[in-house]
């Protein structure tokens, strides 16, 4: 039996449960969790704020642990390796996209914690595609949140070409943010963080942030314009587009990661003038994900984290969900 | 002096106008018009639209003509040589987007017809970096429209490394969509044609469309979901973004050339999950412009047009006011 915590209704109290998981798939993994980190989306689920939530629900999928048994054909883990898990759990490993390396981009791509039960518990299982191997360097209690905030803000630098010669911006300074901030530093960018808390400036720019800019300002940005080659933003509400738009260069591309729910309404004429491109992705391959984490290892690129203990997880959950995260939480199993 | 024809007011008749053009800059070269295409974007400045417009105001950015006389630095045309001029006439040469070859990125960029006199006339001024050889093969009546239309459809195409083995759509059969249909084939991909108006499939199909879609049935576009790797809009008004999104394939890309006023606006999930982009761009630079007519000559790609004799200008952009141009008009000077 697998011990884990579970909500029975949106919006609910976790509290443990126990399940079997039932027998090991001869392409599925099991991993022994010891960290597993939270994240917004684990309470968006929680919420069934997407519709798409069975219960009971357990989340979790930041998930850092140990193999603790493979299935038949699996041979490129071994029991005990340490491993990590993120938002995804099964890919077709057939279509187009996955044969192109996109496994991301896979429409009918498995959710760790979609119709599954994700990594609030001591084991979780996953499809071996999606299970990767941890570089030694980094620091196990804080590796979770690379495996899905991580790697939303890493994977467009990869897919969109940004060149350690950009002068790059970076909208909101948070569990997504301050990982954005990191990369780009350490990609060789200049970084601009842009904020409507003016008190994180000077931890932005500990960060590797070299300006900071309070976005409150319309006049501020109004006179960064035509300043980027590329802005990501990472928060989950609308922004003045047209605003951001304007702060780019000729070519430059605002990348949207955090989950709008509005409409995104912009006027074109900035953007035609100037040939320039929004758009969004989600998460990162298994290949982009494992480049991720040597390029974070490489560069001592560490997720900053609060650890909590798996039976303070509501407690945990409630801190997420009033924003006082900071930057990211960590569930000890 | 020069002989063109001007409106003295914003939708004022076109009638017979001289003007000085004073001494012939070092940079400078004179045209000698032999034909001038008429584009929409001729209207909107005649009506003053974008409030840019100075009267006496001569239209025609479309020139076709041989090289008239050439200042004293211009080494690269001689006179009597065919040459075209589209919607820029003169480049800083300076800024980092020219010197990076975006001529027609820079911002400060000066348009043939905005606060100049363009080709509805005998002769028109150009600085001579946006005066470019039309290759032999290329019939002069019909390359007018190439210079304008014709880069605004082929930049892209170019700009965002379209393949051969890609699947595109284009939204209007018109002015722009004919000419974007004929270099998509021609480039290689499988071309499907958008259009309201489903007397166009069998004139779409045989300028190389594979498929007709008529774009008023909402069932058909939800029955392509997942595509296309590139849509290009031609028209300028506002559409079913979110149809059009849908339709992209994952890493697809959908692109604005029609110059569409009310604000673009759509759900960021689908764009989210499938890694898409919507952008836009002005026209080409002069090296996407000569590569363009090189490609046009090679597989015999033809603006479809009616020419008019100058005389008759007025009614000339009175039939494009009234959406009758079929697809581009040209004026014989």
């Amino acid at each position: 039996m697998i011990h884990a915590y579970a909500a029975q209704e949106p919006g609910g109290t976790l509290s443990p449960f126990s399940y079997d998981p039932g027998p090991l798939g001869e392409d599925e993994v099991d991993i022994k969790v010891d960290y597993c980190g939270i994240c917004h989306s684990d309470l968006s689920m929680l919420d069934n704020e997407w519709g798409m939530t069975t219960y009971p629900f357990v989340p979790g999928h930041e998930v850092i642990g140990t193999v603790y048994e493979t299935g038949r054909r699996v041979t490129h883990l071994s029991t005990g390796q340490r491993v990590g898990l993120g938002w995804f759990s099964h890919s077709c490993m057939t279509c187009h996209s996955c044969m192109s390396g996109d496994h991301n981009l896979y429409a009918s791509a498995e959710g760790t914690i979609v119709g599954r039960h994700g990594g609030f518990s001591d084991r979780v299982r996953a499809h071996s595609e999606w299970v990767i191997p941890l570089p030694e360097k980094l620091n196990p209690e804080s590796a979770g949140p690379l495996f899905c905030g991580g790697v939303t803000v890493f994977n467009p630098i990869v897919q969109f070409g940004i060149k350690p010669t950009d002068r790059v911006g970076v909208i909101g300074i948070g569990g997504l943010g301050h990982m954005a901030i990191r990369f780009l530093r350490a990609w060789g960018c200049e970084v601009t963080a842009f904020s409507h808390s003016s008190t994180k400036c000077d931890e932005a720019k500990s960060m590797g942030a070299t300006h900071f800019v309070d976005s409150r300002d319309a006049r501020i940005l109004e006179g960064l314009a035509g300043s980027f080659d590329f802005v990501l933003s990472t928060v989950n509400k609308s922004m003045d587009w047209d605003a951001y738009i304007a702060t780019l260069k000729p070519r430059g591309r605002l990348h949207l990661v955090g989950a709008v729910l509005d409409p995104v309404s912009f006027g074109l004429f900035p953007m035609l003038l100037g040939q320039k491109s929004l758009s969004s992705s989600p998460l990162g391959s298994p290949a982009t994900t494992s480049s991720m984490l040597d390029f974070a290892a490489r560069h001592a690129i560490e997720p900053k984290i609060e650890m909590f203990d798996i039976k303070d997880v509501n407690e945990a959950m409630s801190r997420l969900r009033e924003g006082k995260a900071h930057y990211r939480l960590v569930l000890k199993l």
